[in-house]
């Protein structure tokens, strides 16, 4: 029998941000972590794994921030949540008491057994399992055709890594274009021509009709007819909260299938937080219900749960996920903040857009410039600025943040204009051709002097 | 005789944004620049015509933009304002009417006569000239002993472009650490030694004596005693603004020599504004008078003044120079935006500051990582986040306008750990240790659970 004061379950990136900062900011508590796995992958790294890394061992998790603060560490599984008497019962028999508990037992892999063939040997999906994925990767090594059936996120990034291997990769995807609904249709056509111009084939709006094979995969059919050849199958076909110890414990879920959680990350149960891909999320625009699994948002979550733990604030709420995405194939770079202007015109908002080409350094004839589109999304009414694409080099990955602080801080297009922004040749856009301003400035245009 | 509606006196970055946005936002107005250069250096690049561009015609500021939207341009220099009649007579004898007039000067090096042998041959300032440039370069094409003075940006950004032409580069600083002021100590220390790792002499804390030599330049004499052999001088000593037709034509200037403008960045003067490095400028922490010359506070101060020209709004005002920069060195990169620590507690601010330092991909065993260091200065009493510094990769030049959004939102330390961010293994560092975040974890564990 042990007894701490805050029990964490799951030791992902919600799970270590949600130990981190209760400590950090209680560093008189107790705060122990339950993991199953030993060594954690870092859970956005593990599409690189296959090219970029070369081995999981080289994509793990590390323990050293969480020991130097003081956050006790047990690798042992959660069997049941005892949540009238407070404590929870491990798999190797333990009884652990606490006073806050915090589930951040993530999410895991749609396999998907209405299709034909999944049960297959050679079918894959990709959890964020170190000792599977070694076991994948190997599969990997040893045959050449490799297909991936869905291009969301993680199965645009293992295509172009598996592509690095020297494999032959075929991305399939239901609906009309790669990314989802993730990016406008401008912005996702680019990102597809990129891999298809690295060698990956991509086929869209075809869904998997089944998977071929006797014993092993042999090919792919697709609703569309076609045929492809196939030594191993990948599907990612997305995630689903894993709730199983929150729903015996009879700790509320919602329609979605996610634990239902407040703006504080508490679940209907006193003293229970949840955070991360297992905890309900609503979309910071329209209120609704949102299936956004990422770990930059668990992470957010997580700080909020650590700090409200043993004391509300309402200063320190979640407030809604923005979705702050971004992603690379080969030297180009994606990301999105926010709505986009199909998924704000789908909801009814009344907006107008703007988007500006330059480039990412300036001069443009400096070696390694890149292109750098940005496009933003303004509330006709407001002004206000609902979300932002952007295509570029390597900065796209802060400059979708500087987009996220200007959503975030709901910032109106007459704010962005007259906006301060640091620029420099090596690292930038020019001042007076900054795609960001000169994408309000499109905007502006549209808007009339008066906008 | 010419009349127009807008009439911009400079065609650099300030003149070249306040046209466009002049011209953008007032369709049906006349607008036209008058410059003195048929090609315009990009400011900012001018220290890379030397080592990566390789030459000045690769750094010119396109008119491509300016002609597209409908703004004139002539060749010519304004000779006279004649504030009362509302015209200027151009040195070709041109008298040009206008209803609006904008200012943008911009600045000139300064070189300081009072030190002996600066009038010496082979000693040369860095002003935005191509014909200078051109002349500049090809010296430093025949020599091989460069030393420069004044380890500002400029400075900095030209020692290390010299030396990519395998130069024999010595750089000279009257501050007891090169970049000034801008950054603090363990900042600009990193930024020393990375110049130092890559071949450039390093003189702090002594100024330049004399400059040796009878006709030529052949050596300079610090205040030290120090001798250092020169081929070539170059003075990157600061920059005054231009304000000898503001000044003839009885437009007040300030203390500091900058033309008086307010939030409008209109002049003491009906009818003209001013903006970029000739315009006044304040602090926006403090609103002291500050003299800080930036060509993207440039930017923004020429879209404030071409939204204002014909109808002023409260909204679209200057606010004061927060002052974001940043540099490179070699793969290092640094950046600053708002007030360091150094200066907050200069100007006596109650400050409480964190540092974190990471890794900017994540995995950090991701080829091409870059240690990561972010410092944030937060405001005891308010919470709100005054200022950060980074050292970091490439990304550093739109992560520290992440942070220049957070200074200018007026986020406090609470917005800041609960904010969202976007993070991908190839373009930024971890959810879980990203080190803006993390800088504020170790602000908040200083201040104590109540922070």
């Amino acid at each position: 029998m042990d007894k701490t004061d805050v029990l964490i379950i799951g030791g992902s990136a919600a799970g270590l941000v949600s130990a981190m900062t209760a400590k950090t900011n209680n560093p008189d508590k107790r705060v122990m972590m339950v993991r199953r796995e030993e060594k954690v992958m870092i859970p956005c790294g593990i599409p690189y794994i296959f090219g970029s890394l070369g081995s999981s061992d080289k994509n793990i998790l590390p323990d050293e921030g969480l020991l130097k603060l003081g956050v006790e560490i047990k690798i042992d599984t959660i069997a049941s949540i005892e949540k009238d008497d407070k404590y929870c019962k491990t798999v190797k028999g333990e009884i652990i008491y606490y006073e806050k508990l915090v589930i951040a037992t993530g999410s895991l892999p749609i396999k998907p057994r209405r299709i034909k063939g999944t049960e297959l040997e050679n079918v894959f999906t990709i959890p964020k399992d170190k000792v599977y994925l070694d076991d994948l990767k190997k599969n990997i090594e040893e045959y050449q055709d490799i297909v991936i059936i869905g291009a969301g996120f993680i199965g645009v990034e293992m295509s172009d890594e598996i592509n690095k291997m020297g494999k032959n990769v075929t991305l399939v995807e239901l609906l009309p274009r790669i990314l989802g609904i993730a990016f406008d249709e401008e912005i996702a056509a680019d990102a597809e021509r990129k891999l298809i111009e690295r060698g990956i084939k991509v086929f869209t709006g075809s869904g998997l009709e089944e998977i071929q094979g006797d014993k092993k995969a042999e090919g792919v059919k697709l609703c569309s007819g076609q045929e492809i050849k196939a030594d191993i199958v990948m599907l990612s076909m997305g995630y689903c909260p894993n709730t199983e110890l929150a729903l015996n414990a009879g700790i509320k879920v919602n329609e979605k299938g996610f634990i239902t959680v407040d703006e504080y990350m508490r679940t209907s149960e006193a003293d229970i937080f949840a955070v991360g891909d297992c905890a309900s999320k609503r979309d910071f625009a329209t209120g609704k219900l949102s299936t956004t699994m990422l770990a930059s948002t668990a992470c957010a979550e997580a700080r909020v749960a650590g700090l409200n733990l043993f004391s509300l604030s309402t200063f320190r709420t979640f407030r809604g996920t923005i979705g702050i995405y971004s992603t690379n194939i080969g030297d180009s770079s994606y990301g999105v903040a926010g709505l986009t202007e199909e998924i704000a015109l789908k909801e009814g908002f009344n907006v107008v857009t703007g988007i500006f080409e330059g480039i990412d350094r300036h001069p443009g004839k400096l070696a390694n410039a890149h292109k750098q589109v940005v496009k933003i999304i303004v509330s006709r009414d407001s002004g206000r600025i609902l979300g932002g694409e952007v295509i570029g080099g390597n900065s796209v990955g802060e400059l979708i943040n500087v987009i996220g602080f200007v959503v975030q801080g709901g910032l109106t297009l007459t704010e962005l204009l007259v906006a301060q922004i640091g620029t420099q040749p090596m690292l930038t856009a020019s001042p007076a051709a900054y795609p960001l301003i000169k994408a309000g400035e499109a905007v502006l245009k549209k808007l009339g002097s008066r906008g």
